[in-house]
């Protein structure tokens, strides 16, 4: 038959050969139509949410692409761990400037693919585009809760305690590194504490594998991704609750810990600054010890870092004093 | 408490002010959370899509903020219409740049919720970005079917009849006269012939009022966003199947047929340029009828355009000649 008008597009063949083989879940029909289907397990709601990045203000337009893929894969992850949900799949949409190799391409989709795999968190379609700005992702990403269970941020309670997942500020003072490398002299880091802080900014860690601990102990729980105070913040105004925070109790790193030595007004930046990818969460004092120990079994550490109480307000509480930062969240606005 | 710490960003500021009052789906929770839930009705599935735009790639960075946001949200109507499925919800993402005034914003929110509540699919969730780029808006929509019942690309049979909704060619057509005002005269069009055709790239009109009979009566469907050639192409090539398609069949709008009488190679843009947003489905000869009967209740026009056989591979026939395209499909790549 007429061969001539059965080409198969240049995108058709950019989504076969790179995005096809990811689309392992049943309901992405290996992207070969327009649309997935997707029902939640039995007994269950589906989560959603949507992050994107934009090169040049969510990445550096020199990052591994790998690390890239899965940078805007994790920050929806870290979105359905704090929920309490367990990853199902996500779309993606991607808007590619003219210039982009194919061997970017398909560095993109093997880190892609293996998050993907890693997390359980199958490709379910897309839309890819040009644009003549820079490279932008977009992805959605859908979760499992059993039903009404998911973990809101407005449930949280006078009394519980605040815990926080991993350490804080380290992508905030890595940013800052990647964008002025002689800052490492003068924050008196090692090249090892250096490294440290840059790849937590290059690569989220999302807290997923304590998903199941959420949903079952916290009464209330958000990822910080915007910086701890601000996130704290909106945690309590949901739950019109007042929080005191230990800064002492705050857990850093031991490079962040060197920095904020070496230039103690880092310790703003490092609780206010954004792209922790860790869970801030609240729960009732007789709930802590069961936290810990799925914490222990999971391999995510956990810092009881204050306590909420009735009221309004976030208080930073260090030698007594109560810091007042500039700013208290990163915002792009 | 420490008012200074408890300050309202001004992404949250305007996504309180714009976009909160259109998550009107009780699991949006009013946008105050980081994800939204969702459950289909019993008995069915979710259907996902995702579908995006870029400023100078989609749209005009001049079209109105109103008609941007119903553009965007109506390209994955489109997708849920022609899947048989009902609009549900969606998530949005926002890529904005720093001059983006606050009165472009509230056009555009104002556009997308009179959509929402239209087509009843309300927002669930966003996230809002600075761009150093062109504006670009990336939306997940979610519909619900039947279970299992999802329409496929796949399923047309030999045999079967091909039809397509409303009218070809009229914004690919329509998106030329945006970039070159003169081919008006050209194209010996009046007036209101050219705004027909300007306002059918502007603003795409899904065929959600006849997502209901699809489901019903096709045995296989597609949106038409890429072209009518090349899609169709990619539901036979899915379908196994070969197609025929009577040119002189095709529905074409006044403005459409005026422009090839003055320009006769302009039917090659019409049977192969993007942006209809019309649907084009196989169905038995049989169910033709019943389809006739729900395409003049829901006012959306259907036409027979051609008829699949076995093999493969499409082709137009005009006077007993087949037309050979340069490309089939329009794509960005």
């Amino acid at each position: 038959m007429s061969s001539g008008n059965d080409r198969i597009s240049a995108e058709e063949r950019l989504i076969a050969r790179y995005f096809s083989p990811l689309a392992k879940h049943h309901g992405a029909f290996g992207l070969s139509d327009d649309a997935a289907v997707l029902a939640p397990p039995m007994g269950h709601d589906l989560v959603l949410t949507t992050d994107g990045v934009v090169a040049g203000v969510h990445f550096f337009p020199g990052d591994p692409a790998a690390d890239v893929a899965r940078k805007v894969l994790r920050m929806n992850l870290s979105d359905l761990a704090a929920k309490g949900a367990q990853p199902v799949g996500f779309l993606m949409s991607l808007a590619v400037p003219a210039a982009t190799k194919k061997s970017w391409m398909a560095r993109f989709a093997k880190g892609l693919g293996e998050d993907a795999d890693h997390y359980g968190c199958a490709l379910l379609g897309g839309d890819t585009d040009r644009t003549g700005g820079p490279l932008s992702i977009v992805i959605a990403a859908f979760g499992a809760v059993p039903r009404g269970r998911i973990v809101r941020r407005s449930t949280a309670k006078p009394g519980d305690i605040i815990v926080v997942t991993g350490t804080i500020g380290d992508a905030a003072l890595g940013v800052k590194l990647r964008r002025t490398k002689s800052l490492a002299k003068t924050w008196r880091l090692t090249r090892a504490m250096a490294r440290h802080l840059e790849e937590r900014y290059l690569l989220p860690q999302p807290r997923n594998a304590l998903a199941a601990a959420v949903l079952r102990y916290a009464s209330a729980a958000m990822d910080v991704s915007d910086g701890l105070a601000g996130d704290l913040a909106k945690l309590c105004r949901a739950s019109a609750v007042a929080a005191e925070v230990d800064v002492a109790s705050v857990p850093l790193s031991i490079a962040a810990r060197a920095a904020i030595a070496a230039k103690p007004k880092l310790l703003e930046r490092v609780l206010t600054g954004g792209d922790d990818y860790e869970i801030v969460l609240a729960l009732s004092p007789a709930r802590l010890p069961a936290l810990h120990a799925a914490s222990k079994k999971a391999g995510v550490p956990v810092t009881e870092i204050g306590r909420l109480r009735k009221g309004r307000g976030v208080r930073f509480l260090r030698n007594g004093n109560t810091l007042d930062f500039s700013r208290t969240s990163y915002s792009h606005f």
